[in-house]
């Protein structure tokens, strides 16, 4: 299994890109291509592990501020370089947290959809409050503005994420909409609803609350409402968390308290921390690619090339390649 | 000043109701009149306020399963009788925790919409994580389906009522897109941003997480969207209170911990329940019409009312109407 690392790109450098592969490699078998500044890289790679990890240097890389238009003509890039690996089978997934946009549009124009798929999709893992169960949601932000076709094809690639990846024997799925009687939604919701009916695994629509309390496994949504869904939670969690430690700092029996539940505030971060969800796939590409946040830690990108290994043993991509192939249109 | 509180047609009947009518006639001057089922709301009405509350019985109300459609001819129903006396200037606002499909078209059939402004909009109160401060979000859920004309209304009249009754001397308004950039959107809101672009009061773009970290005073968007946003929110803060539960259940430190904090929990609990803000205005309409949840209890409905004071004794719809009178189009 061989997996690439964009080293570049991410909010905080190579480092924590590095340091993420490195703890990756303790604990799992896979081959790492790690493409970027080799001169940068090879400040964070340890001496025993140098034979291990293949670096490829590139003399370019897509920034935040960068056109993601401009991604296929930089052919020296980072993100360019690694996406033509996998196209030439030189490698099986991809990792970036780089320029989310770049990666997105070089993964389909370079990998290519596969067949029947309208628009890949980014699907995002929530938190529910069921312990050990997430939701996922797509499209989590590839595609601003969609067709209801679209959303059924989220629909399918979400339904063999979580079966496959996830373990999920019967993935549940929902469209998003703003109340759970079928009349509800808008007018996309409206049109897709009747395309997505007649499929077994299709619960209806389902509601904002709904991602949070493990009642859905997969909730289907255009990419703009999936960011600004996305966004506004990580908003709140932020919010909530901020309004307890203004509140805990104004009484010495809070702080006191705060302190003896410093092992149930920490599992609770754990839980609705983004870091341990790893990265979210691209879905309905032909090959594995994870695009993670760009702010990363070491921990986010370590769990990100488990999602990419996951996803690989699981053959979502020929999973998805077989559901596409089995519907009639 | 005269508010009228429909008593039919809430979740948990008409008891809450009345209670939080009784709690805010104890701290504000104001005359209620109570439409609804005589019989039951009698029942709650304690002897000596009998004088005080004018019950008008009505033999119909529009119920939660009830099409919206049909609540323009049940002219006996709770709401339509409620509506009638604004609209005949018997009484100033109205307060309703019915059907709010049902309120919203009554109100905007039978008091009708505020000269130039293309639809009314839900306006609802968010709490930040700093405290005291508050964001407004409209539309939550009046109009799924939005032009760009309607989306600058929205930002006009949300620009009043924050000054008018949040008082915030310059209030900051921010356009919901998924990234801050100007460029960052979807049709509608790209299609939105020139319309605001000339106004000072207007940010730019804005991302969900903007919403709660007290960076923008009123955040526009469409009803579809406005709707999901606030309920994630909810389900959010929902599984992160569950989950901070089962945490503190794993320890006996923990739960000492929970104990402690007991008061900390408390002042987040205020910070964030809904109960709180009373009910959402109505924005657009002739008359100061408030929106409750159907599950709202009596303290809910008791924060209804003295939001209905406010947003009269501020002249909102005076206001709205002033700044639509100066708007060349």
């Amino acid at each position: 299994m061989k997996i690439v690392l964009d080293a570049m790109g991410g909010d905080y450098g190579v480092q924590p890109i590095v340091e993420g592969l490195i703890s990756a490699l303790k604990k799992e078998n896979f081959s790492p291509i790690i493409v970027g500044d080799s001169k940068e890289i090879e400040k964070f790679v340890p001496q025993e592990l140098k034979s291990k990890i293949q670096v490829i240097h590139c003399n370019d890389y897509i920034a935040m501020h960068d056109h993601a238009s401009s991604a296929t003509k930089r052919k020296e890039s980072s993100i360019y370089v690694g996406m033509e690996l996998l196209r030439e089978g030189e490698a099986d997934a991809i990792v970036s947290a780089g320029h989310s946009g770049a990666t997105m549009s070089l993964a389909t124009l370079r990998l290519g959809r596969i067949q029947g798929v309208s628009r890949p999709a980014i699907c995002t893992m929530m938190p529910t409050s069921i312990e050990g169960k997430y939701s996922l949601i797509l499209d989590a932000g590839a595609n601003t503005d969609c067709k209801p076709e679209y959303l059924l094809d989220f629909a399918l690639m979400g339904y063999e994420y979580a079966k496959g990846v996830m373990g999920i024997p019967h993935p549940k799925v929902g469209l998003l909409s703003n109340g759970e009687e079928d009349i509800k939604g808008n007018e996309l919701t409206k049109e897709t609803f009747p395309l997505l009916k007649n499929y077994d695994f299709f619960i209806g629509n389902v509601e904002g609350k709904n991602i949070f309390d493990g009642s859905v496994d997969v909730v289907v949504c255009d990419g703009f409402i999936g960011n600004l869904v996305l966004k506004s939670s990580e908003g709140v969690a932020s919010a909530i968390s901020k309004m307890l430690k203004q509140e805990i700092k104004k009484s010495i029996f809070s702080m006191l308290g705060a302190m003896l539940m410093r092992n149930a505030f920490k599992a609770l971060k754990a839980r609705t921390d983004h870091s341990e969800y790893g990265g979210a796939p691209l879905l309905g590409v032909n090959k594995t690619v994870i695009i993670s946040h760009g702010s990363s830690n070491a921990r986010a990108i370590e769990c990100a090339i488990y999602q990419a290994i996951h996803t690989l043993k699981a053959n979502v991509c020929d999973k998805i390649r077989k559901s596409f192939e089995s519907i009639e249109r």
